[in-house]
């Protein structure tokens, strides 16, 4: 079922009294990273309830949210497939209203702490992760599940939203997923249809040089610096490195060493497209 | 049914399921305008859950957190008496946690939109407003409440309450009770404890500048600043006057001319206790 009103989610989801509820919010361009997320979900809840919103008020204005990718008629086909009870694309006038600027003047916004803010991909993306779990509380007010699913490629979102879910004490349980990557080692991203075959071949870089820092951690290198200097000879003048962190999974805190609760997060542009990648270093 | 935490009134409200259940949410010293919200949430609802919570984050450093007056045991007598169902009174512990300081550095935050908040009581309560949209959002997530009882005296506060609701899709309904007064006129407040009789009688000036407001109105005065001059004569050097406007009672705009939609807003300071209160002209 695919519906594109508050309304008509609210009504369909108090059908299901009884049952639970399974939430996977995205911004569709779904790719096999949402799938996988998808069929977590169904394993999971009696009811799922996929998302497809590009929610406006996470992108900075210097950002692609006009050309980010809109395929809701084969994102519908492929949630139907997947066994999707509901299909929620709603428009911005139907999430935000009409007629008003979106911004902290006139909206009220749920703002993460800036301890897991001033990092990562916060630090050059002003605002976005206020406007992530703004549209992130919504959907859960709106289709109330029992369980929402996040792929751990957005670590730093899926951190920021289970600090949100405790520090408001709301009642969803939050499930993370795995990274689903090609055969060749990228990750997935519905950026990644941005790049032409040899950004696509540049954007390898990521994947590789992350299990090259998990392998050097394996052997026993637990300095920080060292381990992010086995990155340099990976890249090239085709790859602007935004950020090379390891931190700690749960909190995001910067360690004296790397130990089995780190985590390693890239960020870098490809043929100018944003592409994220991360691994933990104790699995 | 007396109790301290978050689990305790989760595995309560569990066993409500097809109840209807109403929150008041209190900072407890429970006077007759609490009692009457109370008796409104009895009247509409099948359950009734009250808090009781003085909350440290909507405090500013040199506010009354500390001397604000604290009296569970009497406010439990007088819920018992009205037939509350359960009164939860957390600490700042259970709400905030151990150990972390209670900042946006962090916790997550639910900010209220910047024209709602730069005014009025918000313009010297800086981060108030703040502290109660996420101290409120945060009981709304634990009590889960099909319906919650705001008094109109914090008219601000229940404009940006009712605003955080339609932003963010709580699904609660927010239901607004009047103010109510002593004989004299004085709108009850927990804050009027701190006020000797001397300070009582001053504190009248309030409510008879606010009803002499409403009188000139009545009487065809709709230009604001006249309304408001009529304010002057009732003032002694032993008012401290913090604000008085006249708004539109929905959005805080200001306007031209005053209409059916004005309310009139008064703070000001008696022995240095800072008291509100505040009018509808057309009604």
């Amino acid at each position: 079922m695919l519906l594109h009103t508050i309304d008509d989610v609210r009504r369909a989801r108090k059908e299901w009294k009884g049952l639970t509820v399974g939430l996977v919010p995205t911004m569709g361009a779904l790719h096999a990273g949402h799938l996988s997320l998808i069929k977590k979900a169904k394993e999971t809840c009696d009811k799922v309830i996929v998302s497809v919103f590009v929610n406006p008020i996470q992108f900075g204005p210097s950002e692609d949210f006009d050309k980010y990718p809109r395929t809701i008629e084969k994102d519908y086909e492929l949630c139907k497939d997947a066994g999707v009870d509901i299909v929620f694309a709603p428009s911005p006038k139907e999430m935000y209203g009409e007629g008003q600027r979106l911004s902290n003047d006139t909206l009220t916004y749920v703002c993460p702490p800036f301890f897991y803010v001033n990092k990562l991909c916060g630090k050059t993306r002003t605002g976005h992760f206020d406007g992530v779990c703004t549209v992130v509380l919504k959907l859960f007010n709106i289709a109330q599940p029992d369980y929402a699913f996040f792929g751990q490629k957005d670590a730093q979102q899926a951190v920021i939203i289970r600090k949100m879910v405790k520090d408001l004490n709301i009642p969803v349980e939050i499930i993370q997923c795995p990274i689903v990557r090609e055969e060749s080692g990228l990750a997935l991203s519905s950026r990644n249809k941005y790049l032409s075959e040899d950004g696509k071949k540049d954007a390898l870089v990521l994947s590789r040089i992350l299990n090259n820092i998990k392998a050097c951690y394996s052997k026993g290198i637990t300095d920080i610096s060292a381990l992010k200097e086995t990155a340099y000879s990976y890249l090239t003048d085709r790859h602007d490195l935004e950020y090379l962190e390891i931190l700690d999974k749960n909190t995001l805190e910067e360690q004296e060493k790397a130990n089995n609760d780190s985590i390693a997060l890239i960020a870098c542009r490809v043929e100018n497209v944003r592409l994220i990648d991360n691994i933990y270093l104790g699995e």
